[in-house]
């Protein structure tokens, strides 16, 4: 069996996907189809998964109630962190936008369920980790999957999960991956944020490789 | 500013790479040149990291008595998995190629630096986890930067991280997320292996799929 082949012009295509996947903090108000969502999630489940366990359990928090709920729990955690900045860094912190959680049409909460029986337990005897990482592989390609139909998304991470796990009233084997918010982006760029205004800026390959 | 519209030719074609995305464990003896291997490990710092905190540090194993090392902590680990099964799935394991650590050109390890200063903190105040999450999503990159150039990439997990830390003798806070395999692939599948061989099926979205 022979897969398919893919060409340069593909390659350049998906370095420029790469390129232009931004973590979005601003939404546009319109709204992402049931059909677009659905399909969206439904790529998720091609990622990869520790002895195929497939561990993610995706939430849409749809309840305007939750979702404040959420808003309040963002509000009261970057306000404590916000707290712990002083001088330029408390004054740049407190004029990010850090996330999109007002606006945004799509809340979606993403969770590991660490003891799934699927897989056997093959590979997560010695780092049992793998099965959250395996969340993190299905996240990451709807991320992908989202941005190639020009739809953003956004990680909040700026959160209490605990409380998010009890706001939700998941299973509590369920563990909070990430919470994020999904829309059409208000603006794009090829460059961070957080680089763009100058809170940190990109490093060089050369900083990250060794060689033994 | 304005970002590269994808059209359904572009969306085809990621979601068969999705699709086609294999955990690789049996590799030709074909190496992948330096340059390739450079222009992935490029690629994969375009990932998203919180605080744009690019927390991945990337391990080249070249030595023979290092790559010796890792392949007798697979065999010890691999061993003490099996006999944790029984019966059938004990057959079935036994069977299984669960590395390709003996015959793939590249060997790559990858940690995460928890202490980094980068980023400055934010964002993983409440979730310090999302460090971790960032090289993962690096990871990602990579491998689908691979499969785009009909590289392969296997995970390894299981291995004693704290030995392979200490074999590597990478600085103590550095902490081991995953070890790979790189190389062309023996052969190419669009079903993963262990649901082929019978250990484990893929699953619906609806069993993953809560709507609150």
């Amino acid at each position: 069996m022979t897969g398919p082949q893919f060409d340069e012009k593909f390659r350049e295509q998906l370095y420029s996907l790469f390129q232009w996947r931004r973590d979005v903090r601003s939404f546009r108000s319109d709204l992402i189809s049931t059909e677009t969502l659905l399909e969206l999630l439904n790529v998720a489940t091609l990622a990869p998964s520790v002895g195929n366990s497939q561990p993610w359990r995706f939430v849409l928090v749809e309840d305007d109630r939750l979702r404040e709920s959420v808003r309040e729990n963002f509000r009261r955690e970057n306000q404590a962190a916000l707290e712990d900045y002083e001088n330029e860094d408390a004054q740049k912190y407190a004029r990010l936008k850090l996330s999109g959680l007002e606006e945004a049409p799509v809340h979606l909460a993403v969770f590991v369920d660490e003891c799934s029986k699927e897989g056997k337990g093959l590979g997560a005897r010695t780092m049992p980790e793998v099965k959250t990482y395996s969340v993190i592989l299905s996240i990451h390609t709807l991320w992908l999957a989202a941005r190639a139909r020009g739809i953003g998304l956004g990680w909040v991470s700026i959160l209490d999960p605990q409380k998010i796990q009890e706001t939700l009233g998941v299973p509590a084997r369920w563990k909070l991956v990430g919470y994020f918010c999904l829309g059409y982006p208000a603006e794009e760029n090829d460059v961070p944020e957080l680089e763009r205004l100058g809170w940190q800026d990109r490093k060089c390959i050369d900083e990250f490789l060794t060689i033994l």
